[in-house]
């Protein structure tokens, strides 16, 4: 008998097919200073031009991801699956299959050239994800997502490919997501291969070339849903006469910038930050019909940014916006201190906002009470941030043992 | 004694040196379809490019003013000087010196080639001006002020010159003031001479081509001071990156509107009127610091457009945005009772709003609640009006037969 069995399922077999797989990681959300707006290849999503965004930290703001497999989810579940914040989400959207299907590819190569390896590429892949934010406050939660998919997946396969590597493959997911596969300062070249083997994710700088950088997100009440990014930068390529002119000046602004990071400049980093942002909204209401991601709470942040610069005597913030209203400010460390003081009145009581700093709070001053009363009004919380690392693999698995879901 | 008077004061000389000379003209607003935004040449108001224009009846939104010019004023108030809206304000700016003495000069010159004419152009002038419509409402009213100010010049002048050569003038005083000088439509081509003397106003077509356009302006409450226009455009010109772009596309677009109009064509010259004003803002957008004139409530007239476009199947309705977030809706006659029934839930009881419509008013329907309430919250009156005629003389005079103001 025992013999019959061990013929059926030999020892070895028998342990690895039973075997519940499983790898974790976290991954973080990325806010770009060079802002990615138009595809020049929807399916594979390549970009009209390169970006570069700054990684933030995960301790404020992460996805947290479980990848696992076994031959045992065959008979309960065989469809890939993906718990997201508790809720079963289809992964037979396209951008899903893409990255589903380049993952297993590169397993099933590892597997081929040794056979002694595991068949996890056949079995069905159980996800689970969680963010620490709310999903709602619109902070680019698909890149952060996609990220820590395949970078959770890559760890599930143990796949030997680098994380620019990587980012080809979470790009086809999100694009901006390719930018979440690395720490610190991170461009995303548009590349120019017609099959976007060269539109990947590189590194300018990690976190530890520049730590002192600050995020300061004033996340902002939207009052609708915006147009998504997806269907808003397609119509911006198709109908914005002004935008041809955003995309040739961008690999200028690329070089700028990144050596604004490498010298630490943050007097220009500042400036093409800012000009980005609005470069990159003036499109979207040259769009047709115009595309308004920003409301009256957005201009208030920037107006309150120039009231502290222009207090400061110098640059001290600078400020970029998204597909949404939320104002992303950057600074430096040092100082928080004046930023604080300054923003106190404006942000006192909301969620996030710390007291800790050593000066009074003098707010923004005389001929500036409707910026802080509109900043009062139209700001529901605050994330205090900072500049970031790369997905970090965990052992805390949101999935257990057993294969359920913890 | 009385041939001593005589001969100190000539009978004949004596007549025309103690009259009050008058003439009095009202001059109409005009609302760019293809906008006017940055000079070449700042102090000779050259713009950077061409602009096109629907003048606006004068039975709702005119600037009245009256030209009066004596001897006698000199003992009493030498210096030129202007009453508007009973307020003095002063002719020393460049820009009213630099009109003032164009139409002396004409003048000076009818009086050198015919010694017979009393020499007005040594007199001081006396000016009076009023609005029908509120100036605070930011309805381009320096554009009929000057206008109305060189035609009253020039008609108590009697100069023989045409409204295109008058607009030259005018066009120092005030940039788009020179395409207030005709009625209908109106280009202002922006010249390629350094001097100027070719960047002038030129009748597209007549009111009567094309009768039927009508506007409705939606007076948006501003919450503060814009950016003035003449501060705006230049930094603008100087800052941004997608300006050239703007400046570069714009004379094929004054062809397409040309021929627009020509065609009465509403389909393209709505179009064309929405997509200029969005490329518009959008370089506003770009500029550093950003320049926002739209607010909330322009978005919501917008949408409220885009939903009526939707509804009707066609486009009934076309928006544009001046330096402010004051929405001026073009439409034709026969798509009032259309439009009237869709807007009236969200206009009803605003001042100007007119109930006069056969169709039940049905609103903007479902999924735009938000629009209405918006218009409801943020429009503070409505003006309904139609293209027009240019600038009228008239007997009524703002300044007495003794030089005193009425």
């Amino acid at each position: 008998m025992f013999k019959r069995f061990h013929q059926l399922y030999p020892a070895d077999s028998m342990a690895s097919d039973q075997k519940i797989y499983r790898a974790s990681t976290t991954a973080p959300v990325n806010i770009a200073v060079i802002k990615y707006w138009g595809k020049r290849d929807p399916t594979l999503n390549l970009p009209t031009n390169s970006s570069l965004s700054v990684t933030l930290s995960q301790s404020d703001l992460r996805t947290h991801t479980t990848a696992s497999c076994s031959s045992t989810y065959r008979k309960e579940t065989p469809e890939d699956s993906l718990l997201l914040n508790g809720k079963l989400e289809p992964l037979t959207t396209p951008r899903s299959i893409a990255c589903l299907r380049s993952l297993r590819a590169l397993r099933s190569e590892l597997e081929s050239t040794n056979p002694s390896l595991p068949k996890l590429s056949t079995y069905p892949l159980r996800l689970a994800s969680s963010n620490n934010f709310p999903t709602a406050a619109g902070l680019a939660s698909s890149a952060a997502g996609f990220a820590a998919l395949v970078r959770a997946i890559a760890d599930l396969y143990e796949l030997p490919q680098s994380p620019t590597e990587l980012s080809l493959i979470a790009r086809q997911g999100s694009g901006s997501a390719c930018r979440s596969l690395l720490g610190g300062y991170v461009a995303w070249d548009k590349g120019s291969r017609d099959d976007g083997t060269d539109s990947c994710a590189r590194l300018v700088a990690p976190k530890s070339h520049w730590p002192e950088m600050r995020a300061l997100i004033l996340v902002a009440s939207a009052e609708q849903k915006s147009v998504s990014s997806t269907a808003g930068m397609q119509t911006t390529v198709k109908t914005s006469g002004l935008f041809r002119q955003r995309v040739e000046a961008v690999p200028q602004r690329m070089l700028e910038m990144e050596k604004a990071i490498r010298e630490k400049d943050f007097e220009a980093f500042a400036e093409i930050t800012r000009k980005e942002s609005n470069s990159f909204h003036a499109t979207c209401l040259d769009t047709d019909p115009p595309i308004f991601y920003m409301n009256e709470t957005s201009k208030m942040a920037i107006r309150a940014v120039e009231a502290i610069n222009k207090e400061a005597g110098r640059t001290v913030a600078t400020y970029t916006f998204d597909a949404g209203p939320n104002c992303v400010i950057y600074y430096l460390e040092k100082d928080w201190d004046f930023l604080a003081a300054k923003l106190d009145l404006a942000l006192d009581g909301k969620e996030g906002w710390s007291k800790e700093r050593t000066s009074d709070a003098g707010g923004l001053g005389v001929g500036n009470e409707r910026v802080e009363e509109g900043l009062k009004n139209g700001v529901s919380r605050v994330i205090m941030t900072s500049v970031g690392e790369g997905p970090i693999s965990v052992q805390d698995h949101l999935i257990d043992e057993h294969g359920k879901p913890v």
